[in-house]
Parts: C-alpha cells; sequence; structure tokens
C-alpha cells in the first residue's frame, strides 16, 4: 500500500471545498464525472424491479439478460460477435479492473503502460504485486504507446500490457490500425492486453474502433459510467477470452459474490432506443463543449498539440505559464477559482508541465472558467 | 489463482438446477442467503432516492449520513462507542474483506484462521499473496480458535488473525471473554485481528458481543447481507483503527471508487424503527427454524455436539452415515431430492465428516427436508 498514491486532485478538491463553504464559486473543471444523471428510463427500470423483484443475489458474471443485452450491443452498435458468455457484468470499470489483475497478474509480472494514464490502472497492476512499467508517452504518439515502444520495452517478467482508447487524461484514441499492431505486437510475444474502453460511444471524430474487432485473446474492460451516466451505481463489465471464463467467474464469486443487482435492473434499459436517443443527445452535448474548450484553451496560450477526439478531457501543456503545473492548479483555484488537475495524477513524465481540463459541466461553466483563466494568465 | 478452489457447493447447484429442470421438486438446504428480501421501508428509501436525488458517486468510504446511521445503531444497540469516522461503507461484506486484506496482507505475510471457516476468507488473503495458517478446531473449542491455539501457532510470519462469530459454517460463537483473550493474545504478538461479524443480530441464544467492545485496534467485517435481508444490493461496512482510515481510503478509491449508490440509500433506513421490528420478528422465525431443525436432526443420528446460537447454519457430522461427506450430499440429493453443502468448502480438517444444513428456507421446507432425510437414511 505503501506504493499507492492518493490522488494529487484531492488537495484540489479539499482547497475547492474549503473555498465554497467560504461562499466563494468554483468553476469545476477537475470533476470525471459526467453532470448527467442516469436517463430516466434506466431509473425507471430499476424502480420497477424493486416494486416486484426480489433483490437477491445474482450470478456471479452478472444476470444473464443483462450479458446478453451486452453482446447484443456490441452486435447491433459495433458489428461485433462478443458472446454473452465471455461477458462478465462487475461493480463498474473498477470491478472489471480488480478482476482482470486478480486473474493476471502474479508477483513480479510486469505490464507496459502509457505515462501519462489513468492511475488507479497502475495501482491494480501494484495490489497483486505486479510491476507497472510506465512508457513516456508525448505527442508525436497522440500520447499512446506503439507497437515499436512496446518492442522496446518488452523484457523477461513482461506479462502485458494494459492500453486506454480513448485515453483519460488525453482523449486520445489509437487508430484501428495502430490497435490491431500493438494485439498483435502483444500476441508475438506471448503476452495477454487489457484494453480500457471505458470511454466507447463518447468519441466525436472518427468511428469508435473496439479491440475486439482484433482479437478474441484480449482482456476489454468497459464501464456504465461515462457513455451511460450510471455513475454512482458502479456498474461496467469485463470482456475475457472464453477459456478464462471459469477462472474469471471464481475470482467474482469470491472477491464480490455479484455486482449490485438494483443497478444491473437498471443497466438493462441502458440499451433501449430511448436511451440511446437520450444519449446520443448527451454526446452531441460533450462534442460542442469541446468544440468550444479546445480553440479558447489553445487560444489562451495552452500547448494541445494532439486534437482529443473522445472522453471529455483536455490535456493541456503550460509550458507558457509556469514550470510547476501542482502550483499552477492551485494558484488558478486560489485566485481565480478554478478547479483543474495537476499532470502528476496521471504518471510523472513531464507531469509538471500538464493539466487535464475535463468537460463535464456546463457551457455556461465552461464559458465562465475561460473568462476567469484569461484574467488570471494576463493579470 | 491456481489455488482459489471454486465452491466445491456449485456441483450441488448445478445437479439439483438439473434435477430441477427435470419436474424434480429439490429442499434446497445449502442456501446461504436468508429467505426472506429487503424490509419494505429500505426498497421505499430506495424507491424515493431514485425520484428525488441524482445517482452519482459518493464519498470512497460512503456517505456521511450512512456512517453515522451505522455509529448510532452501534450505540443504541450495542452501548458501542464507534465514531462514525472509523467506519467504512463498502461493496458488501466482500468489499471489505477485500479492503482490510488489500491493506493489510503483504507477501508472505500469515495469517491463522481456524479450519472449518467460510473460503472465501481464506481466498482473500491468498488474493494478496498471504498465506493461511488454517487451524484444524473442533467441538472441544466450539469450532472456534483459543489464545492457547494462536499462541501455539503463531511464527515469525504470522501478520494476524482472521476469526468469525458467528461462524459459518458452525452457528458458533465465541463467548465475551475468549474474544478478549484472542484479541489480547494477538495484540502481546504485535498482530491485528480481522473479525467477521457479519451474523451481528443473527443470535439466538446469549446475547451478542462484538469484538469492538474490546478494542479499537482492530478490523471488523460486517454486512446488511444477513440480519438485514439485503443480500443482492452489495452492501456492507469495515470498522478499522483510526489511524488506518486514510490508508483504508486510498485502497477504496481506487479499487471501487464508491459502494453503489442506491444501496446506499436504501441501507439509510436499515435502522429505522419500523424497519427493526420487521428484522426481529424475522430473526425469531428463524430461531423457530433452528428449534425445529436442530433436535430433529440430532435425533436422526447427525452429531451435532456444539449448539449453534447464531446465523442460520447447523454443521453436523454424519459419521453413523457415511465416511465421505461429498458423496453423502450427493447420494441425498439425487435419491432424495434435499441440497445441502459438504464439508469440504469449510476447509480440509475431518471435512469429509460433516456436512452444513442451512435454515433460510420455510418451516414448511424444513418438514419435508427432515421427511426426506429420515426416508433417506433408513432406506
Amino acid at each position: 500500500m505503501a506504493e499507492i498514491q492518493p490522488f494529487q486532485v484531492m488537495e484540489i478538491w479539499n482547497r475547492a471545498k474549503e473555498l465554497e463553504s467560504q461562499g466563494k464559486h468554483i468553476v469545476q473543471m477537475q470533476i470525471g464525472e459526467p453532470d448527467f444523471s442516469a436517463p430516466d428510463p434506466v431509473i425507471a427500470a430499476c424502480s420497477e424491479a424493486l416494486k416486484h423483484n426480489p433483490i437477491h443475489y445474482t450470478s456471479a458474471l452478472g444476470m444473464p439478460l443483462l450479458r446478453q443485452a451486452i453482446s447484443q450491443h456490441y452486435r447491433e452498435r459495433y458489428r461485433l460477435d462478443v458472446p454473452a458468455s465471455r461477458i462478465a457484468v462487475t461493480a463498474g470499470a473498477s470491478g472489471a479492473l480488480l478482476t482482470a489483475t486478480g486473474v493476471l497478474v502474479n508477483p513480479g509480472d510486469e505490464f507496459l503502460m502509457p505515462d501519462p494514464a489513468y492511475p488507479c490502472n497502475r495501482h491494480f497492476v501494484r495490489f497483486f504485486e505486479g510491476r507497472v512499467n510506465s512508457i513516456p508517452v508525448g505527442p508525436q504518439t497522440q500520447y499512446q504507446l506503439t507497437p515499436e515502444l512496446i518492442a522496446a520495452h518488452w523484457s523477461e517478467k513482461t506479462r502485458g500490457v494494459l492500453i486506454a482508447s480513448p485515453s483519460n487524461p488525453t482523449g486520445t484514441m489509437l487508430t484501428p490500425e495502430a490497435l490491431r499492431a500493438i494485439i498483435e505486437t502483444v500476441h508475438a510475444r506471448g503476452g495477454v492486453a487489457i484494453v480500457d474502453e471505458i470511454y466507447q460511444g463518447l468519441t466525436y471524430a472518427s468511428e469508435f474502433a473496439s479491440a475486439l474487432a482484433y482479437s478474441d485473446r484480449i482482456f476489454v474492460v468497459n464501464s456504465f459510467s461515462k457513455y451511460f451516466s450510471m455513475t454512482g451505481w458502479r456498474l461496467g463489465w469485463l470482456v475475457v477470452p472464453q477459456d478464462c471464463v471459469r477462472e474469471v467467474e471464481s475470482f467474482a464469486q469470491n472477491a464480490f459474490i455479484c455486482p449490485s443487482a438494483p443497478a444491473q435492473y437498471a443497466g438493462l434499459a441502458a440499451f433501449a432506443p430511448e436511451t440511446t436517443q437520450i444519449l446520443e443527445e448527451r454526446r452531441e452535448e460533450f462534442r460542442r463543449r469541446r468544440d468550444y474548450l479546445l480553440p479558447a484553451l489553445r487560444e489562451l496560450g495552452f500547448s494541445i498539440p494532439v486534437t482529443p477526439q473522445g472522453a471529455f478531457y483536455i490535456y493541456a501543456g503550460i509550458e507558457r505559464f509556469a514550470a510547476d503545473s501542482g502550483k499552477f492548479a492551485l494558484d488558478l483555484l486560489n485566485e481565480a477559482g478554478v478547479a483543474i488537475t495537476p499532470g502528476k495524477d496521471f504518471g510523472a513524465y513531464q507531469a509538471e508541465r500538464y493539466v487535464r481540463f475535463a468537460y463535464t459541466r456546463s457551457m455556461g461553466d465552461l464559458r465562465e472558467g475561460v473568462r476567469r483563466l484569461r484574467e488570471f494568465l494576463c493579470a
């Protein structure tokens, strides 16, 4: 546990709360949670289940109907054949990552990951006494790993890679070709790929390519928290190779018994056409926000060399303003009332040069945030 | 993972389902889940929250109101002062055990546990590469560890003990004196005690003694699944020493983000007087079932030398009937349509001599089960 760092952003959060309790208004651009709640049909499905169904344990891998619904979602929306038998419903993406790493990581096993990356991904590997080799990535590779980087860093101890597309904090995606080449590189070395696709659905430019199009020998993590706006419910899923299903089931039985049943009932309505309509409107709203915030930040002087194509983050270089992004974020909060996340939360490589903006709040908030940023930077 | 055994009872479950699908009626005495659903006020609290509250992430340690409600429950019902700050709300007792072991267990650390015990408790220690020293216990010590056994088995690698009262599978409890003496023995060696109290509230003879009466330097696991009949919701809690709260919070943030919020809203009503009235009636029903099943099994020839005082299990010796409890359970299912759990699920020590009966089904079912048992044993 000594190596599991607390999120640096907690300092920002706590300070923001303190300021708010003093009556100051804070523009929240640090939050990785959509401002939307679960769509009405999803809430209605849960309410109905509470009325009519006993909320007992479900199968460890989740309700068969929900696993089938996810399989159908892959088929209808992404033209992918992912049998329900390979889908484990989990307690959020957290539960999926815990299951994947619990099953795959033995002490000393090394996993290659990009730096910057979502910090918990690193921690899950550490929980099970694996080692993370964080490979510095920059704008040259869209802040993503490449087959060349993987080949160059592969060692005897390397068990596999953990990649994310779209990425948190950068919002960048792997092209279909890049994704396929990475998986081939890993497989050629007898390794395993864990692919974090929790922002699937929240993409604004190119079509989303799931790694499942290229291999059925990978672990894919997904979530109902982002595109489906079901954060507090704690519902996600994990796609695994067919011959790992029993081991995954055994881990899930022991570690969780099952995912929360009310959330599973709610999830059954997540793929209904009326839900999809709501979610697609929200995606358009996220796109509007990105299309506003991205040029505004660039105009202010932040360096954003790679246009983010998904998720709801912009990873921005602050080299024109400051040398220490932690101090920059704290000053910005204290002096201008804008909360953002310093780069340190996502790794070590050039972390002091970057901050992450989240566009998870309304256009009005974003405009006010940009106004305050302009004032702060020109002061 | 290779050392994480699947539950043996799964074979029984699958066979039972198979028989049911052939139209046979099976008396279920293998189920560790109460037949009651969440009390109406609990369901109503969740439905109301779904109407009025956005279901967003909560604090990693749970909603402050729920932590306070649990603290108040300890104060009002058990006259114990357990501050809310030491209480972490978790995804069931599973989440509590995962958190406790995640924080406490380093590779090679040894934990002492009784054999028989709840199998997942063993597995949680193994997940984090700890070792379990399972100490054989029998009726002489109420199937519980004693200070003498702990002292005799303590080694340089021993980090602590994991005990349960009431115990699954035996239903036996530690007396207040025994509990206090165990904790003192562990503390005298600089060790840590994890105490599983998930059957708190479901006791039928002596008053329940929480280990929290004797130390604030222990980890206590609890659950909304048993006394509160909230199985599928996946809600529990963990009480930790004050100076471990930050580490526990960091683990919970990383591993879970937070417990499922709809379940937390529901849990807020779990301690209301109208809920308690329902739950106390259910406890009386469990007592009636125990008071029927226990003498009936003894009369049939099962050996039950220690009267179970809590939970909803009877651990019964089959030495008068058979030498292999796994085969006995399967024969009983196939020939008489009664499902029970073989001793192997709970350890290795004399496991072939024992089976576990659960009284989680109606009096009618229990009577039919006993009738079928009589027929089977006399055939």
